[in-house]
């Protein structure tokens, strides 16, 4: 059998899988979901060992993609989380009554099959199959090459926890090859049952995705984030504030790369900023570098996404400044301002079109767990459908139900 | 100039209006779309005389395609209705504060940069123009060649009306050309600058569209729309939806093209609602046939979106056969089932997975306006971002807003 063959087959048994899924009653996707996390602690040798010749076989990104008895049981727990989640499927969203009394209800359902493509992180398997259950739809998942004995393993926990709770074993699926040909028949939707494609990983990787599907694509391409101190910051918050959205994680999206601090008060503030982000290198405009020693930035510095212990030094001429450098060189993802003077914290909020922005906190807070979401699967940085943390709830759509009375149409 | 080089230069001013129109009051908003119905009244003789001449040329669709002075009037007043919208930018969606005091939004957002494709019917420019301003994006038309000159004849009065209102001329821009190459570079998104292309028009056009955009479409394929007729239906109830939903009128997507009926009560209801569909072309299976004469119907038959008196007419054997039915030939657009059982229906209502199930109503109730929208721009029949009536709320996205007091991540 072709390995298009195989994800023909793959593509029709998610589908099918999806229509159970759509009809089974919260509860049991619940006992499903913990039934993985049992199975997970169940299987921890089978797992590591297959984790541990993935490890061997590796030769980059080793930190990533270990598992190791502590990992396993964090991954087991987040998936018990997300059992305890609120179902979204049903939730009724909104409701009216039209003149003629025809009752509407636009009422959540799931999108029916999901189509992931990551890399690397073998706690992703574990986790998006849990956040599918727990937004009722099916899911083919593509492990990257180098996870994908660690990958596998999972995998069988995850059959025996399905077949344990009555649920198809084709909710989820995980494509047991690393032939290349297997995402592209996912990128073309597989003949029609894929709804969505879900890409995680590098640049390289949502850009092919974004680039190459034939079906819609909830996308992260990069964090570019700012932090703007405003030029009624409190001076004490704002060195808080971006030493905690610079360094807390430096690898997260969400970091901040760029600071942006109002010309008048960079004098005062400048200096005490920079000595709170010990350790971290910093790239300045001249007017920054007049005032901290500091390396000079390049046009290539404003649109870097470092993901390192580096951060990108602009001072900006007031709040407009500060928005057009965001518009310009900002890729939508989150932004935050420091500022005492609440109608310029207000513009910001309005006028920055951004999946997230912030007033006086980090911008380390971009995450669906921070936001209440219990779990997320990823922040979309487009606009379409999603925008931001892509928690249960994200990964339905809806349908309208309207009841009546023998209502027609004049 | 090559027609791609006129197209990048629509796009780029487009992106920027787009960046204006996010900032304008709504009742900024307002004052441009009541412009422009004003100057399309205005210019009616112009108006009036580009249609002519595209009349004069085309050789089908004549109908659709001509304007008069009554027509002309009613499309003006219905721009004047979208005026009158509550206006959905900055309409806080939803709202909570975590344990950490963080106040978290999520606020209503134009999407940006909208690229319409649509085919002979001149009030749609007028249409999708209000509409897109009344949800502060900024639209790039791209009329079709039969339509053109009455598309820029509109367009002329557009561009007076937003020049009138203080908006940017390019929030909404007629493509002046009907060469091809034109839709190439929207399908492309124009360097990134269009956000979302919304196809209206035949079937043809709508697959084109979501076969090579490389951005995301929002289309409406076709609507194969069902009416069951439950066992427990009451008769007279069942007679008049039924024909109301294929009759009132055959055109549009939300008729129904399939009339399913239990086989229990087909012999008493089927006579009775064949007297009531008189001069409607039945095609029916054989257990049909031996109750109404009627043509036999084939496997294409209820695959067929007939837009015109005909119904086909399928026998089932219960709830579960006519949601399988619809699962295998239906659209997902609308499917309406006529009961008194309200278990029945209720079931109806959570299994089938169309954009719009109905219970005791007909489906040509499938209308932005006969929804309280007071406007749409289509109905979307995908499930990703909006699905249904496509109104200015659906023609938004949002953002998170996040209000602290200076917060940081432990």
């Amino acid at each position: 059998m072709s390995v298009r063959q195989q994800l023909d087959a793959m593509g029709q048994a998610a589908r099918d899988a999806a229509e159970s899924l759509r009809d089974a009653p919260a509860e049991k996707r619940s006992q499903a979901i913990r039934a993985i996390a049992n199975h997970i602690r169940n299987r921890s040798a089978q797992i590591l060992a297959a984790n541990a010749q993935d490890v061997t076989e590796a030769t980059t990104m080793v930190d990533r993609l270990l598992l190791n008895p502590e990992r396993l049981e964090a991954m087991a727990r987040a998936i018990d989380e997300i059992a305890d989640l609120p179902d979204p499927v049903g939730e009724v969203m909104d409701s009216w009554t039209r003149p003629n009394g025809l009752q509407i209800s636009r009422v959540r359902t799931p999108i029916g099959v999901i189509g992931m493509i990551y890399e690397s992180r073998p706690n992703v398997t574990a986790d998006a199959a849990a956040i599918c259950l727990r937004s009722g739809n099916a899911i083919i998942l593509r492990s990257g090459s180098e996870a994908l004995r660690s990958a596998l393993a999972i995998g069988k926990a995850i059959t025996a926890a399905l077949a344990e709770a009555g649920l198809p074993e084709a909710a989820v699926q995980i494509v047991p090859t690393a032939d290349r040909d297997a995402v592209g028949a996912m990128l073309e939707g597989i003949g029609g049952t894929i709804d969505l494609i879900i890409p995680r990983g590098g640049r390289a990787l949502v850009e092919r995705v974004s680039k190459d599907a034939r079906v819609p694509v909830l996308g992260h391409l990069e964090g570019v984030c700012h932090t703007y101190v405003h030029a009624s910051a409190d001076p004490d918050m704002a060195a808080e504030i971006v030493r905690n959205a610079k360094l807390r994680r430096v690898s997260v999206c969400g970091s901040t790369e760029t600071l942006l601090i109002d010309r008048e008060v960079a004098p005062d503030l400048l200096p005490r900023i920079a000595q709170e982000l010990a350790g971290c290198e910093l790239r300045g405009d001249e007017a920054a570098r007049a005032i901290v020693p500091m390396k000079p930035a390049t046009e290539a510095d404003w649109h870097a996404e470092y993901l390192e212990p580096i951060l990108s030094v602009k001072t900006v001429d007031g709040l407009d400044a500060a928005i057009d450098h965001i518009a310009k060189y900002g890729t939508r993802h989150t932004e935050a301002i420091v500022a005492q003077d609440a109608e310029a914290a207000e513009q910001f909020l309005n006028r920055v079109d951004s999946a997230i922005v912030m007033w006086n906190a980090s911008t380390q807070f971009a995450d669906g767990g921070e936001f209440g979401f219990g779990a997320e699967i990823g922040i979309a940085t487009g606009k379409l459908h999603a925008r931001g943390p892509v928690g249960p709830a994200q990964l339905t759509t809806f349908k309208y139900q309207v009841r009546g009375s023998g209502q027609v149409r004049p």
